[in-house]
């Protein structure tokens, strides 16, 4: 259980492919989860992940917490028959949305208490809580608790790092499910030497895998490059890898060649509530009125449901009309095209033409200037 | 093209199963039709429809005329190509809903005048107009353009009755397209002699079928029901029958008994999306505190996905969180719901076995008391 095979590895850059073995399945990695905030992929049947090859999903601790609340799924079962996925589940440890949805927080050095972004009610939550709840759900991966400083004041950060550390070992010492595999959360912000003792401190402890965290939450793209530049030599080679809160098209490419495995963000969907869709190089507003009278699919090369059926003229009146359906269609492009995306990426480290692939991927994208 | 075959009749009551064939296939009789107002049955994909075993559905006039507009869907194609829907489609006239959306309308003996209820824009729909718009949208089964008055005022009933007489000559005259089927509208509200001369007025015409308008506006279910059973023996036998906007189980049950063959509603989409379901004799609301523990699904002798995926329990995760799966979950059990009747019903009748069908059905609800 909780094998990590390496099957190939990039000779030019850090990018691998994997097959990470979880008791729902097998997940190939580089792999991108589709996020099911609470317990529901927005707009999408467990059917229709199956059908766009999803092997991951997420769902938040902290959402599901508070509602429906963790025992009743428990007693419904857990997660997976709760919600109808038989693939693997990923959940956080609820501190991150703890920390941005929940308007009163009080952090301290055992835990942290919130009030309910739903029904103002207060809650505390701690790595032992934390766990808890994971084991309720009973997704495959569960997180260490830990906090989310902000990236770039060293004093905070080396504070919160500490009590970040203490969390991970008590997260372990919570963990009672054989069946689940406890990643734990790099932190350390934009520091090199708080970034290499956190990889450090963490791969003590024996993990089955490791977060990268504290990324894209307010750093630029090349200050989240170099962090993992950084981790990928200090990270165990046999174990995987996984940057949080991460998907736009061009961060999946510039993570896979820095070494990351697992990605997981809610792009892709909530962008398809907006409107947007993905090609590549582009992010179309779809309600634009240049697709008014368009009769060509928002990516002819794209093979999924939305590409195969229907014009950009159709998307542009649903989402106009602000039809359900608009929603369903651009999430299923949306979520098709990083799925695609991971899918040509590891078929391409295995053939040894990942260089080309990402190069190519990358030449519709504007280049990085370094600021 | 067109042809009604009936395939058999039930000797105790009206019921018939026929097959209606179109140029986008053959509508199996009785049928329900669900309804795509704005070129989509709200939360589901064609693939879900034809998976639903829906085989004809309805669009709306007015809505398409005024967005994204009936020229643009000509020019994309037609509504068929549009919408990705490959199977029989009916449009209605337009004038219903220019009587309930539209704020300020003025009436008269050519046509009628209005404000769309998107922008405040004024338009002119006459029965010319109706047919060129329904024309341009191209579906199978076309309306012809009524007055649609409040079914117990006897003397305003009888002015609009000419009204409609003369709109439904004036349709016929404009139509141009011989791949559409132009139905006609009896009219009458709630007065035997004005509904048999509406009947017989529109037979002259020679029309492909007859709908039964003017009904499920206000009047009682029995009123409704001696209505069908004035023109029971009055429209040919030989041409389908179509009781407009008429979508409730027990009164599909009652309309086929009446010897309806086409019935169309948004009932089961709008329940869906306000949280409710159907089963026998019910109507759940599923946001109830009663479902949030229940493992059991909306309905355990249904085959929908639905049903045969997820329990009450989620379900009512789902609505009370205002999940788009949700509103996709239940409008699939709702429309399985009602075509698996329709289904039931017309296998019974090939069978010899309608009556026993229907009284085992409508066991399960009230009996009118005649009020």
């Amino acid at each position: 259980m909780f094998e990590f095979e390496l099957l190939a590895c990039d000779p030019e850059s850090g990018a691998r492919a994997g097959s990470f073995h979880t008791p729902h399945g097998i997940i190939p990695t580089p792999v991108f989860a589709p996020v099911g905030t609470q317990a529901t992929v927005k707009a999408l049947r467990p059917a229709d992940l199956h059908a766009l090859g999803a092997s991951l999903i997420l769902s938040n601790t902290y959402h599901l917490y508070l509602r429906p609340g963790d025992e009743r799924i428990r007693d419904l079962g857990g997660l997976h028959q709760f919600m109808g996925w038989d693939g693997p589940i990923l959940t956080d440890s609820g501190g991150f949305q703890v920390f941005s949805l929940s308007e009163t927080r009080e952090i301290d050095d055992d835990g942290v208490t919130f009030q309910s972004h739903i029904d103002g009610s207060y809650h505390r939550l701690t790595p032992e809580k934390s766990i808890e709840i994971q084991e309720n759900l009973g997704a495959d991966i569960i997180m260490t608790f830990d906090e989310c400083p902000p990236p770039t004041d060293r004093d905070y950060v080396e504070r919160s790092l500490a009590r970040t550390h203490e969390w991970a070992a008590r997260s372990l010492a919570a963990k009672s499910r054989a069946d689940q595999a406890l990643f734990g959360i790099v932190q350390g912000g934009i520091f090199r030497d708080l970034r290499e003792e956190s990889a450090r401190f963490l791969i003590e402890l024996d993990l089955p895998g490791y977060a990268i965290g504290g990324l894209a939450v307010g750093e630029t793209k090349p200050e989240m490059h170099t962090v993992l530049e950084w981790m990928e030599p200090v990270l165990p080679k046999e174990k995987p890898r996984y940057l949080m809160g991460v998907g736009a098209p061009e961060d999946l490419v510039n993570g896979v060649m820095r070494g990351v495995d697992i990605f997981d963000c809610v792009l892709p969907t909530r962008l398809a509530r907006h409107g947007s869709a993905w090609r590549r190089g582009e992010r179309l507003n779809i309600r634009n009125a240049q697709f008014k009278d368009d009769p060509g699919p928002i990516d002819s090369a794209c093979a999924c449901y939305t590409c195969q059926n229907f014009s950009l003229a159709y998307l542009n009146h649903l989402v106009r009309a602000n039809e359900i359906l608009g929603h369903i269609l651009l999430t299923t492009h949306n979520v098709f095209f990083l799925i695609d995306l991971m899918n040509g990426m590891r078929e391409a480290i295995v053939e040894g033409a990942f260089a080309e692939y990402a190069r190519a991927f990358m030449s519709h994208y504007p280049q990085e200037n370094g600021d």
